[in-house]
């Protein structure tokens, strides 16, 4: 039982670690030879050169001005500076959301921490429960005399309990509603924003029927002529360029190569660089490695402009959806919220999502092949839920020594010395283990493409409410019950439905500590370790190092990386989680995670501003399902109080307790009628209000030609064939039609914009600080 | 234990009594004096004359013609005769759909009824454990060795059940999807058909923001004008009329009694009738009837203009509620499905009910009431459902002997006569209960009004539910395991998940004979009871001696009635579930199921084309529940098979039926996804056809003229103020409007109809029969 003194011990190890990370972090930022790892977006939005355009040498690589290191951590004010609303247009509304989910956990938790101490920890501490267990030899540590387990059985002091259940239920809520209805005010601001986009007019149409006479793109043309006559205007339809999309991507390998090898040879002229044909280049027949590749990328060169032809002209190529174009925003938002014919599994329209984020594999799945893919993958994700541990022990049991062995006994001599033995034994099992927590969200993610959603965004949002449950099953309730998660199930059939939360809630208390230890390990020392970008840094180094010659190839190199939603989130969660559950069991762990999402905020801000590129933005489409699961946390604190309280023989008080799940049931209902919609619909008046605007001032807008080419398959986007990477081609090409910054317009026009206002000077201080010294 | 011999018995008393009914229904029908009891749909369509208008005297009271006692029978074949089309055409498509209902029940049940015997009961009764188990003195009657009990622990012959299970699941899906399928395009045909409608142009507007400039009518004009301005036609603001409708009505009532004693006046001129003015005339100054009525009738005319004037003009009389109509369907079809504004609480707009269906008076409730109230009733069933036995134990121990002497002591010496007492102690505790279950569907359509549904069709749908809900909790789980819905609910939240399908499915094969008993006594007999319209029959016979003068009394003397959605329903599915539970564990029910459902069938085909009056048309838009409580008791069926099973020993075979819940849910979800949004939303084509066809018909149509008035409140419907009474502004005004028959359009037109083709001339035989012998 680890004491206070314990904890404390581990914080300040934990405290410290971090804080050398920091100091790394400073350091290292500062440097202008690390400037493209830890300022990448700025260089993504062409708003920053290297520093290595100018001035003396060593300034190139090393910061010399001494003045910079004093201020070693002047970037969390700095982060904290940019206003929010520069802040979506410097990273897209679903970063700027994104942070909102760790300042609500300080909002909920803020107040909850001090009436939990002001209230509960007096009402604990003044006990002696276990003082007079302790001279019955039952071991209990300091944090527990802070805790509900210091209150004797049938106390009336638990009614102060039940009291801060409801206030800190009430508060949780009030929170929540709040920001339910700032993040949906926030999306509706930023989709109705000044700035024309393509998916303001597109309507995604999937499942059209076939047709014998007429073609695809016919087929649309005429539905919509027909059924929307006075607000159709144009279409794109779909086609499956997956195998080009490969080919330009192998040709793109090739080139890369080819590229090695002449700087090989530049370098040494004497000897024209051989390479083998076969597997890894490790056997095979031994060729000119130039003449090789040269050959090699122009027959793809052939194979791609044959494909390319074949894909536009071949109807066999031609996926049965399209992207169809309204003449005004109100004719889009029409059709994306009606319904087209009366089979409605034929015809179905939606909202287009934004170019950047749709997934153009899954948009020709027909409906009822979705409704079996769902069925699978249900079942799948059940089975890897609660059986995930099967394989990885199998794999277990065959990677020890006796497993080896009998596997391949010619490796018997090998393993039997002692070193080799001991590593065996010592990683292999934990290795297969982490290996599979590694690859898990990738597992879930590559099971949500299965299923057939087709953004991106939509994509992350399934997978991180897989990972989500996986984590709740196998981290929470897999750390207070210990078996594996399909023995847990086992055990809860077994039970009654009052015993599961008492089962859990005696079990919480006593797991108090262990998961304080988790919240610094993993939460403290995780987001240190976030700002630090040790693997970029390496990385980027090394490519640098090795493969850079041109400016192009130094930006390619940069590993910028993103929020990724999918595994980010659900872990925040697991936060949430922990604080309302214990903040009526054990006040003391508040504290910490009061520490972690302060810490995290800060940490994530800067690296939202400098580093994070999002791959596409979804306008927050997320917010419903953050929503959704910190009113699960809460419920599930609420059930496990009642377990715990049930046991302790406060039957008196505990019924006082049920009226509490019913509550946030309701209020979950009703905040999601309220405003779920906003994340799902498309106001009419809104729409209506900017095609007025619009027409008023741009009477002669050539809309057909802006639309065009909006949603056409990334591989056709570039005429430069050796560009057309799909990063490249979304993140440069677009990004003026998308997510316009404020620095770009700012080139344009010398004076601040109105919104920034007086804060925007702050700014350039970050960008510029070690330009300008 | 009652044996087969038992069973028979009480099912030839049964089918005798039933025997009986059809008997004296075949008598009574053909009498022309009961005609309008029996045939009051033709009467209220106006296609039938009273037979009283000519022929001998005799002739008109009682049916002289001998043939006809004959064929007592015929009216069967001739329910059975009218063609579908034509039956939707009479009674409308809720009827007709409704009917399916019943059909569906003998498609599932005919083939598994005959597996089940052909397969099962072989299976079941080649075994000796009850005969075994006699020797040990367990008693079982012949009818447990046709069931699963037969069958000793751990046999191999589990199989064929759970290989039956999967076949009768398979079957059941089957059916229900092919009737999903069949019902959505009924409707869509029907909402789609021929006529004009103004629900198809018209949309309901409600949570229209109060603006301090504007009144809700200029408001609505505003919005629609801006944001619809193409399609928008015209409105008409909810008014609330509650306080007019009652003075209306008030009014009818005196206008009654004027007639009353008029009429007593002109039989006996000598004396002018004296009434007091008191409570129920009891009491109170004594005054001349017939002038104390006019009067009052003068006072409640002025009453009545002045309350019209006011609240055309008492803007706090508007309420923020309007029926928007536009030029097109399409456009309303769009207005219904999209959001409005940015607040999806505000100008909610959904598809307008059919004038008759409209509520009033949950017009104007705000969006945050509505989800309190759904909160309030939502506890208050459960309490309903779980606590109904607390208050009629209560009411039970007053109306004891002992319980009314302490109450009212001076009631003592009333109450010791013998034969009062009796009365008491016999009938009181009883007839407590059995108020409550007569009242029961009652209470549960006020809970639905008081949670804020706009359209009574909506208000059935939700007191259906509730009253399954009920009936499933309290019918047939109370029968299974005995003891009070709160007990059984206790027992439940300390059993484990896996042990309660275990004590159901232990107790389903001992209940078999009284759910067999249950299903004669209620199914066949009801049914029986049904046709035969006893308190309609007995009702008219009174009123047309006591108070009929005129043809229009007479109109109004007749009491139609109407297929009630919220009681029948639930019923029907209690055969569903007992059914499909008894289907793999004791198929010697299922017959009695298949009697039920045929019997029924035929008997309500009747009615509908002879009897009832609906008072409105929802399109068959409760198909989507009857559906899923459909699918419920088959996942009941699966539950507790497999709950069974598990106490056999047949833990081999078990595991294989997981899968079936898994797949029906899915199943669910499947078919919901592919046709319940035909019952939700409106598809845009179909919307567009009609618009183009009226177009190219009648260019020159006035549709803000036909418009203008469909949505009126129904008091300031009629310009005969006598005649406000609302069934009959609905029943005759509307009727030609809404729900055209082809017997109206054939009146003008002799050629049959298309659609009926040579089938028609089926129908006057009904129609007919004792007009023309």
């Amino acid at each position: 039982m680890a004491t206070i003194a314990d904890i404390g011990v581990a914080a300040a190890l934990n405290l410290i670690s971090a804080f050398i990370f920091l100091i790394a972090f400073a350091l290292l930022r500062i440097q202008p030879f690390n400037d493209r790892v830890y300022f990448p977006k700025w260089y993504l939005k062409g708003l920053r050169d290297s520093p290595t355009h100018a001035g003396a040498f060593v300034k190139k690589f090393v910061n010399v001005d001494f003045r910079s290191y004093v201020k070693f951590l002047n970037w969390m004010p700095a982060a904290l500076k940019m206003p929010e609303p520069e802040l979506i247009e410097h990273a897209g509304l679903d970063s700027a959301v994104y942070l909102r989910i760790y300042l609500i956990g300080l909002k909920i938790f803020v107040p909850i921490t001090f009436f939990a101490w002001a209230v509960l920890v007096p009402v604990n501490y003044t006990n002696d429960t276990l003082e007079l267990q302790k001279l019955l030899n039952v071991t209990s540590s300091d944090i527990d005399r802070l805790s509900i387990s210091n209150i004797p059985d049938k106390s009336q002091r638990f009614w102060a309990h039940i009291v801060m259940a409801y206030a800190f239920t009430y508060w949780t809520c009030y929170v929540l509603l709040k920001e339910y209805a700032k993040v949906a005010d926030m999306r509706l601001q930023f989709l109705a924003s000044a700035k024309r986009r393509p998916d303001q007019f597109t309507v995604l149409v999937r499942n059209v029927p076939p047709d014998p006479d007429e073609s695809v793109s016919e087929l649309v043309e005429h539905f919509f002529l027909v059924n929307h006559p006075d607000h159709y205007l144009t279409h794109q339809v779909v086609v499956n360029a997956n195998k080009l999309a490969k080919l330009v991507k192998q040709k793109k390998k090739k080139q890369n190569w080819l590229d090695y090898y002449q700087l090989k040879y530049s370098r040494n002229n004497a000897k024209r660089p051989i390479m083998k044909t076969g597997f890894l280049g490790l056997w095979g027949q031994k060729v000119d490695a130039i003449d090789y590749h040269i050959s090699e990328i122009e027959r793809l060169s052939k194979e791609i402009a044959a494909e390319r032809e074949s894909v536009v002209t071949d109807p066999k190529a031609i996926m049965p959806a399209a992207f169809v174009s309204f003449k005004t925003r109100w004719g889009a938002a029409v059709c994306a919220q009606t319904q087209q014919t009366r089979n409605p599994t034929l015809w179905l329209t939606d909202w287009a999502p934004e170019p950047r984020d749709v997934y153009w594999n899954n948009l020709a799945i027909p409906y009822v092949s979705l409704a079996v893919r769902k069925l699978i993958m249900g079942v799948a994700f059940f089975f890897l839920t609660f059986f995930f541990m099967i394989p990885i022990a199998l794999v277990q049991s065959l990677a020890s020594i006796v497993g080896i062995e009998k596997a391949a006994p010619f490796l018997k001599p090998i393993i039997e010395v002692k070193f080799i033995k001991s590593v065996i034994q010592g990683f292999l099992p934990g290795i297969a283990l982490k290996l599979f927590l590694i690859f898990l969200p990738t597992i879930l993610m590559i099971m949500s493409k299965f299923e057939g959603f087709v953004s991106l965004s939509s994509l992350e949002r399934r997978s991180a409410s897989r990972y989500y449950l996986f984590i709740l099953v196998n981290v929470f309730l897999g750390s207070i019950i210990t078996g594996s998660a399909f023995e847990q199930l086992d055990s809860f059939m077994n039970q009654s439905a009052n015993d599961i939360p008492k089962t859990i809630g005696v079990a919480i208390p006593i797991k108090a500590t262990f998961f304080i230890t988790y919240i610094m390990v993993d939460g403290w020392a995780g987001i240190a370790g976030e700002i630090l970008m040790l693997k970029p840094l390496i990385f980027y180094h090394l490519k640098n190092f090795l493969l850079v010659k041109t400016e192009k190839d130094r930006e390619e190199a940069m590993d910028a990386g993103s929020l990724s939603f999918n595994t980010g989130e659900p872990r925040i969660q697991l936060y949430f989680l922990l604080g309302l559950v214990y903040a009526t069991v054990t006040p003391f762990l508040l504290p910490f995670i009061l520490v972690f999402f302060g810490f995290a905020y800060v940490v994530f801000r800067h690296q939202i501003i400098n580093v994070y590129n999002q791959e596409y933005e979804s306008g927050a489409a997320f917010w419903p399902d953050v929503h959704k699961r910190v009113i699960v946390a809460l419920i599930i604190s609420q059930l496990l109080l009642m377990g715990l309280l049930s046991t302790k023989g406060a039957a008196q008080s505990t019924p006082f307790l049920i009226a509490l799940p019913v509550l946030t049931i309701w209020f979950y209902f009703f905040s999601k009628g309220r405003y779920e919609s906003a994340f799902v619909r498309n106001p009419l008046q809104e729409a209506m209000m900017k095609d007025t605007l619009e027409r008023a001032r741009e009477p002669n807008l050539n809309l057909k030609g802006y639309l065009q080419n909006a949603y056409v398959h990334p591989v056709f986007k570039s005429d430069d064939e050796d560009d057309d990477d799909y990063d490249m081609a979304f993140g440069k090409k677009e990004d003026d039609v998308l997510v316009p910054t404020k620095r770009q317009s700012r080139r344009n026009t010398p004076v601040p914009s109105k919104i920034s206002g007086g804060s925007s000077p702050s700014l350039p201080e970050t960008v510029q600080e070690h330009h300008e010294p």
